[in-house]
């Protein structure tokens, strides 16, 4: 048996300057950035309430777009879980997996993000 | 003044079988697809908890992708504050405006979806 359920939104923002895409979606969503040093360069996140869906603000190189996050505590058993349901493994970067769904958006699979995780998680027979 | 905060997420799929979509989006999320007929034909709501983020699955047109949607208690008021932050109308659509972030990403600025709108959403000066 493993846990999963959506962790929140990242949104990417084919950039250059990552702290003026970061100060917009922090203005038009009334979230304040993250103080303090970000864990990785190329993140900055917005603070939730957290009972609420995780906000991250990312630089990328391809087109702008906005990709959800599901968390689990077992990534090869929620990725697998996935790929039954008809999504495909796109590859692993770092601790997580990027995946395609069938109807053709990105999405991926993290670590648990938020503390209510084992409370209100949803529980998968593997 | 007015108010303003996410209300979630639409997941619009470039697909002609929108049952598929929806039923995918609904295994993958943990989240049953709301019972009894569609307010709109191209849209399925995924129940979420009341205190968290919609989730709509949309049949679309154009490539697949995630959008956010911000809830308002006044849009023209929101619509005129995102523009200040840098954002554009991109047109009035029902009761909602699609609008561009200067980062590229479609959003919309939709009216209040979630019971604790009052308690929980920012308030703006106008």
């Amino acid at each position: 048996m493993h846990k999963s359920r959506i962790a929140g939104f990242c949104i990417d923002c084919q950039s250059n300057d990552l702290e003026a895409a970061a100060r917009f979606w922090s203005a038009a969503l009334g979230l304040k950035v993250r103080a303090g040093a970000p864990v990785d360069p190329l993140y900055r996140t917005l603070d939730t309430p957290p009972d609420q869906v995780t906000v991250e603000v990312q630089q990328v190189t391809h087109p702008s777009r906005v990709h959800l996050d599901i968390e689990a505590d077992d990534i090869e058993a929620e990725v697998q879980r996935l790929e039954k349901l008809g999504a495909r493994r796109v590859g692993a970067v770092k601790t997580w997996y990027v995946m395609e769904a069938p109807t053709g958006q990105r999405f991926c699979v993290v670590r648990v993000q938020r503390p209510d995780f084992a409370a209100r998680a949803n529980s998968w027979n593997d």
